[in-house]
């Protein structure tokens, strides 16, 4: 039998190009344009820079029901609880998502946040009484344990309870914070940075990063961001091309000699995504990485990108079990704009991060890219 | 016992950034700047653009001992033979890869490589007569039967063979040929693109795209090309930022109705990669699309990469069966190198591309982004 129905996901170039001119007209910023704009989302760091120290955690909690996977593209990642975001596997709820500094050992971070969980009998149900749960608290973690604070100084799960009671919906901190505290981006400092949008049907798409990569994400010839071309609006207007003297400066100090890789990243959204549907979410974030880092996904870098769908929002056709072409259209959209979302967070974490153990904010690298109003 | 050995991989900045810029400066495009700039590696294109038809097929055959491995990260894909290159599968010899138009029906056309392969006796043997073989042959096509020639006429196994018959270590034939024939690139006109570089180690990495995106490989804003910024040397020198007049024009023509997707894409490298690290290259590769289509990686693209290396520049310690810090670090040069030869092969795609069935090419609609000399 020929099948004519309309619903089938053959999409026409008018409709994806017209969508995509509408969405960049009418999408905007959400209200704290961090991941905080998904309803229901709270953020807590917990970090120290004293005494030796310079890492730390940062906890994400969604509100219940809320749906998750990930995806892996570094080749060196250290994570906890991804196999359960398989698309494949058993569990589809999220309790919380942990990132934290301090490589490896960091992951024990999510066992404080595990404990916080229990503590309120949140988690994957495994008997009968309502304190038998298990939380699905997925982690990863960045390397931040050379070159910084001192080695054996790194996160344990007080980190991950501390950074779990800070949880928050109030704006995000960004900069020097939770697990961007001890993180570089090249041969600058990075840190922790989020953006959101609001997309034309009224749905949000929010990243956080915490940005600690090996590749660059200054273009070394011009000084520019490279993801700064993708802001929203005026988002990064306050950001202009250096002068020629600060790139000349800027590569001349290019023999700097500590390590660091990995971005790990959170995307949110409130739409009604299917596990599936938030693994193919995740993997194209991965392109907004691309975007703004280069080189990037390389063999140590942990890249990691989870996603979180809050199923608020609903999209086409969810009682469909095959995806209709609506449905396809509104997930493209949903894909892009995480793509975007994480680009722009980057960005956040570059510009929002301070100098910190000799490694120089992008401010104080290039000057004369801060715009004087 | 705590390892101290030089040879764990903790990379150091200072290496990193001196690796990349020395590679910048003194990296350079092989002879041909395409795929048959890898020593043994033979394109050979064969298409049908007459009567009805606008498709075609890509054949690449590498020299004995090629290993391969693939990337797949489109949400729409159509491929053959590709969970035989998964790095934990038996077979990691590729004998040819085959790239088609005709949507899944093209996959047809491996069929014909097959057949001329085993005619040859090339395979992997499965029985005590040298004719008892089995080629490998993966396999990935694009959706170019709507829109495009007419719906019935397809590749089929005629076109691999063919293809393969055509197939030759001279300069790429580029544009509307072989499976980039029918090819769209957003809303102009796509086709074949490649590219390569030279390492200053000496390693060849080149890339080779089949470009029917639905994304756009244009910043609609300005009229340049999102991946004309990484041409190596003055590579595209002679594409200059368009006009206004041009540029406004182009937005307004926005509104054609015809579906496309997908980008295939074969890198090769003489390095003596294993199969992992040459899915390792394919994933990284992926970058080179983020950078030169924006979006990409959408639900109905079939967005795949091939990786080949045909084993004849030794990288350091292949004979180690843990990775090196070194062997790491020219891995990361291969992967960088893949991406950016990705990007640069979509761009020549894109400008070797030639008006057809009513799709422009870039220049035609772009008429003043050619420097006139």
């Amino acid at each position: 039998m020929r099948q004519t129905s309309p619903s089938q996901p053959h999409l026409h170039y008018r409709e994806i190009t017209m969508a995509m001119k509408a969405n960049e007209a009418r999408a905007h910023r959400g209200s704290n344009n961090d991941l905080t704009d998904v309803a229901g989302i709270r953020v807590g760091h917990y970090q120290r820079s004293d005494d030796g120290w310079l890492t730390g955690t940062t906890v994400v909690v969604p509100p219940p029901g809320t749906v998750g996977s990930v995806d892996v593209r570094g080749g060196g990642p250290s994570t906890r609880e991804t196999d359960a975001l398989s698309p494949t596997t058993l569990v589809d709820q999220v309790h919380a998502v942990c990132l934290s500094g301090g490589s490896s050992y960091g992951l024990a971070a999510a066992s404080g946040v595990m404990d916080c969980l229990a503590e309120r009998s949140i988690g994957f149900p495994v008997g009968p009484e309502s304190h038998m749960v298990v939380p699905i608290v997925p982690a990863a973690c960045l390397f931040d344990i050379v070159g910084r604070g001192n080695f054996h100084q790194r996160p344990d799960a007080s980190f991950g309870r501390a950074a779990f009671e800070a949880a928050t919906s109030q704006p995000v901190a960004q900069g020097n914070v939770g697990a961007g505290t001890g993180g570089l981006a090249g041969f600058l400092k990075g840190g922790l940075g989020s953006a959101s949008v609001v997309l034309p049907n009224g749905v949000t798409v929010a990243a956080l990063a915490a940005v600690n990569c090996g590749g660059n994400v200054v273009n070394l010839a011009t000084g520019e961001l490279y993801g700064a071309a993708f802001g929203l609006g005026d988002e990064f207007a306050h950001v202009v091309a250096p002068s020629p003297e600060d790139c000349a400066r800027a590569r001349d100090a290019l023999d700097e000699s500590r390590p660091r890789n990995t971005v790990l990243v959170v995307v949110a959204t409130d739409a009604d995504l299917t596990k599936s549907e938030a693994c193919r979410v995740s993997m194209a974030a991965h392109d907004g990485l691309a975007r703004a880092i280069t080189p990037v996904h390389c063999l140590t870098d942990g890249d990691v990108v989870f996603t979180l769908a809050t199923q608020q929002v609903p999209l086409s056709d969810g009682h469909v079990r095959s995806l209709s072409a609506d449905r396809v259209r509104e997930l493209d959209a949903v894909m892009a704009a995480g793509a975007n979302a994480v680009t722009r967070a980057v960005v956040h974490a570059v510009l929002s991060a301070t100098s910190a153990a000799g490694w120089p904010s992008y401010f104080d690298r290039y000057p004369s890219a801060l715009r004087v109003l």
